[in-house]
C-alpha cells in the first residue's frame, strides 16, 4: 500500500524544511567532468571519437546525421506519429510566435529617440539525452523558439545507441523544425564540443537542455567560462494543489506521471481536505501496478509528501515558497488562486489539464525551472534565443535638451571625461 | 604622444586573436572569497561587522540606514544636482514602462487556452561599489525597472566611508526610486548577505549590479548555489565605428569617456579611414591632458587599438565578432549600418549621441553585457526582474481535441503514466 509521507498542518516555521528538495554534489563530479572539457577542447574530434567508444561503446567514422538517414527515419515511423508530432509542433508554434516583441521608438525627450531590438542569438546548441526515452517533444521545445527567434546556426547533439544511431523521432523532429547539424554525441563531450567547438563542430554561444548529472555540472562548467546556458537544472517536479472538487483519480495520474521521469522526482500534494489524500493514495496504488516504469514510479513516491493546511490562503503561501516547476490547481476557485501565486514555472489549471498535456502539445513550453528556481527564472521561450539591443539616436537638439543634465550628474561621480564627451558636442551646435 | 596600436588592413584570420580581451583568473580569488561568503552564511551579522572594520576601516553599530540619513542626503545635495538625476530618472522610467509585457491570452486549438504572464521577482538585491566614484547613476538603471517589474523586496548594499558613511547622492537617488532597505556593506560580505540572509538582512533571489573581482567572483559562486544573477561581468568597453563624416575630438572624448573608467577598460576604434585615426590620436593627446583621471586613462589607452580596414561590410563583420558592450556609430549611413549589426550590449547613432548619454540620462539601461556576452546576452531591462509564468486551462473539448496526440507521443517516449494523465480523464468525458 502506497502512502505518501503525509503532514497534517505543519507549522508555518517548519515549512522551509519541509519544502527543502535534496541537495546534489556537483563537486565531486567536477574533476572528472573538466577532465573531459579540457580534452575536448586541446584534442577535439580526436578526443570526441575516444568518449563516444568509451560510454556510447560504438565506434564512429562521422558524428555527423546525414539527409540518408533522415529520409529513413521518415519512412520508419508510423503515420499517426508523424502527424501528432506535426500537430504539437503547430501549437507550440502558435503559442512561441506571439513572443515575438515588435521595434517601438520611444521619444524619452524631445530629439532623444531610444528602442530595442531583439536579435537572435546567433549560433546556439541543443542538448537531448539519449537513455531510456527519446525526448524528441524537447526538440520541439526548443527547436522551435531558436527558429522563431532567427537563430542562424543551431546545433543539435544526442548520444547515439549501441548501433551509432539516433531514434527516428528524435531525427524526424528535428528536420521538421529545420536543425541540419545533428551530431551523435553525447554527455560532456557534447557540452564541449558545441562550447569550445572542434573541427566538425562549430562553437555556439548559448547551450539548451536537460541531462544527467554530467551534463548539468559540464553545463555550469562553461557557463562560467562565458557560454551562456539556459537554465539551472534539478530533477522534475510536481505539486498538486486540490480541494474536494478535485478527481482523486486524476491527481494521482498526474503524480505518476512525474514520478515515473526518475527515482530523483519530486511529487508534493497540497490540499484543504485530509479524506483527498486518502483517497489519492489508494489510486496510486491502483494506478502504479500496471506501469512499465513502476520501479522508478515507487522510487520516486517514496520521497513524496502530502500536505494538508489549514485553509486555502495557507496553501497559496506555500505552494509559492515550494516555487514548483509544474503547479496543478485541481479546485473549484482555480483562476482565483492562480492569480495569487507568484513563484511557479508552469500552471495547469482545472480537471482537464493534466501536466502531460504542456509536456507535449499544448503549446507551453516544457522547459522549465525546477528546484525553486522559479523564484528567480522563467521557463524557455522565445525570450531564451535572442539578445535585446537597445539603440538610441540623438538630434542637436536632443542634446541640447539633456547636456546639463549628463554634464551635471557626470561631474558629481567624479568622471570628467563623460562630461567632456557632451560638452565638447555642445560647444560644436 | 598617445598612439593607439594600429592595424591595417588586419587579415579576416587575425581577427580573433586580435579582438581578444584579456582573461581574468577568477580562480586564485576563490578560495578567499570562499572563506568570506562561508563565514557570513555560518556567522551572519557578526562576519559582517568583522569584515567591514577590516574592508572598510570602520566600526559599525549598525548596517541599515535610517530615515534621518536620508534627510540629511536631501538637505546636502544642491538642487541642480537632484533635479538632474529627477530628469534622468524620468527619461529612464519612460523607456522602461513601454518594457511590461501584456497577458495575451491564445486559444491554440478549441479549448485549449495558454498564456504568460510576468511577474516580478519578489526580493531582489542590488549592489553598488563604493571607492573613486559615487555610482548612483547605476541605482536609477536598476531600481527603476525592479520597481516597474513590481519586486517587494528590493535591497541595496553599498560599502561605507571611513566614516562609516554613504555618498548622499546614492542615498537621494535610493530613496527617489522607493528603496528602503539600504544597507552600508560592500565587497563579498554584501553578496554573502543578501545570497543567504542574515539577522539583519533578508535572502534575494536574484542579485544585481557592477564591482571589483572580489564582487564578480562571490557572484559567480554564489549563481552555482542557485541565486540568481543579472549577468557575467568584464571590464566596461566602448567600440567606436567611424567613417570620414566622423568628428575626431568627438570620438577621442567617446573613447576617454570609457578609457577613464579603469586601466583594464577596453577601447576600440574601427574605420574605414585611416586618417582619422591619425586626428583622433592628435585629440587624444590633448584632451587626455586635462582629466582628473588621466592616469587612469593613459593605461586604458595603452593596450587600446584602432583598426583600418578595408570597407564598411568588413566593418561591420568586425564589430559583430567583437560583440561590444557599447558600439557607437559615427558614420553617415548609421542606420543602414546598424540594422546589420547582431551582437552589440547598446548602440549609439550618430555624431550627437555620446555613450555617456547612455550612461546617464537618455533613458537606456547602461547595465550591458562586456567582454563579448552581447553574443549570448541582453542587457539589464524590466525583463531582468521578472519571472514569465506560463498558464493553460482546457476544457473537456479541448483535451478531447489534443488527447490522443498527448496519448501517441507520451507512448513514443515510453512514459506511460503520462499518456495515462490522459487517458483516465478521456474516459471521464
Amino acid at each position: 500500500m502506497i502512502d505518501m509521507e503525509t503532514y497534517v498542518y505543519p507549522d508555518k516555521k517548519d515549512w522551509k524544511a519541509l519544502l527543502q528538495r535534496p541537495t546534489f554534489d556537483t563537486v565531486t563530479l567536477q574533476e572528472k567532468v573538466k577532465a573531459v572539457l579540457n580534452d575536448v577542447q586541446q584534442n577535439g574530434d580526436a578526443a570526441i571519437k575516444k568518449y563516444i567508444v568509451q560510454f556510447d561503446g560504438v565506434e564512429l567514422g562521422v558524428f555527423a546525421v546525414t539527409g540518408k538517414e533522415i529520409e529513413e527515419a521518415k519512412a520508419e515511423l508510423s503515420n499517426e506519429l508523424k502527424e501528432a508530432i506535426q500537430i504539437a509542433a503547430n501549437n507550440i508554434h502558435t503559442f512561441h510566435n506571439k513572443q515575438v516583441g515588435e521595434v517601438e521608438m520611444i521619444e524619452t525627450m524631445p530629439g532623444i529617440k531610444c528602442w530595442r531590438k531583439s536579435v537572435g542569438i546567433e549560433k546556439v546548441g541543443l542538448y537531448i539525452p539519449g537513455g531510456t526515452a527519446p525526448l524528441f517533444s524537447t526538440i520541439l521545445m526548443l527547436g522551435i523558439p531558436a527558429s522563431i527567434a532567427g537563430c542562424k546556426q543551431v546545433v543539435l547533439c544526442s548520444p547515439p545507441d549501441k548501433e551509432g544511431k539516433l531514434h527516428p523521432a528524435i531525427l524526424f523532429a528535428a528536420n521538421l523544425v529545420g536543425i541540419n547539424r545533428i551530431y551523435k554525441i553525447g554527455g560532456v563531450q557534447a557540452i564541449a564540443a558545441m562550447a569550445y567547438g572542434t573541427e566538425t563542430i562549430d562553437q555556439v554561444y548559448k547551450i539548451f537542455g536537460p541531462g544527467n548529472q554530467y551534463v548539468t555540472c559540464a553545463k555550469q562548467l562553461v557557463q562560467q567560462q562565458g557560454i551562456a546556458i539556459d537554465m539551472p537544472a534539478g530533477p522534475s517536479e510536481v505539486c498538486v494543489l486540490a480541494d474536494e472538487t478535485a478527481n482523486a483519480g486524476f491527481v494521482a495520474a498526474d503524480l505518476l506521471s512525474q514520478a515515473e521521469h526518475g527515482a530523483d522526482s519530486q511529487v508534493l500534494l497540497v490540499s484543504t481536505n485530509e479524506q483527498l489524500i486518502n483517497d489519492v493514495n489508494k489510486e496510486l496504488d491502483k494506478q502504479v501496478q500496471l506501469l512499465h516504469r513502476k520501479e522508478t514510479a515507487l522510487q520516486a513516491l517514496q520521497h513524496s509528501k502530502a500536505i494538508v493546511v489549514n485553509n486555502i490562503d495557507e496553501a497559496i503561501d506555500l505552494v509559492n515558497e515550494y516555487a514548483a516547476e509544474h503547479l496543478i490547481i485541481s479546485c473549484e476557485q482555480d483562476e482565483v488562486i492562480a492569480e495569487r501565486i507568484i513563484n511557479a514555472g508552469s500552471i495547469f489549471l482545472g480537471n482537464y489539464s493534466p501536466e502531460s498535456v504542456g509536456d507535449y502539445a499544448s503549446g507551453t513550453n516544457h522547459t522549465l525551472p525546477t528546484n525553486g528556481f522559479a523564484k528567480a527564472y522563467s521557463g524557455v521561450s522565445v525570450d531564451s534565443f535572442v539578445k535585446k539591443i537597445t539603440y538610441q539616436k540623438l538630434t542637436k537638439e536632443g542634446l541640447n535638451n539633456i547636456g546639463a543634465t549628463v554634464e551635471l550628474m557626470a561631474a558629481a561621480e567624479g568622471l570628467d571625461a563623460h562630461k567632456n564627451a557632451v560638452s565638447i558636442r555642445l560647444k560644436n551646435l
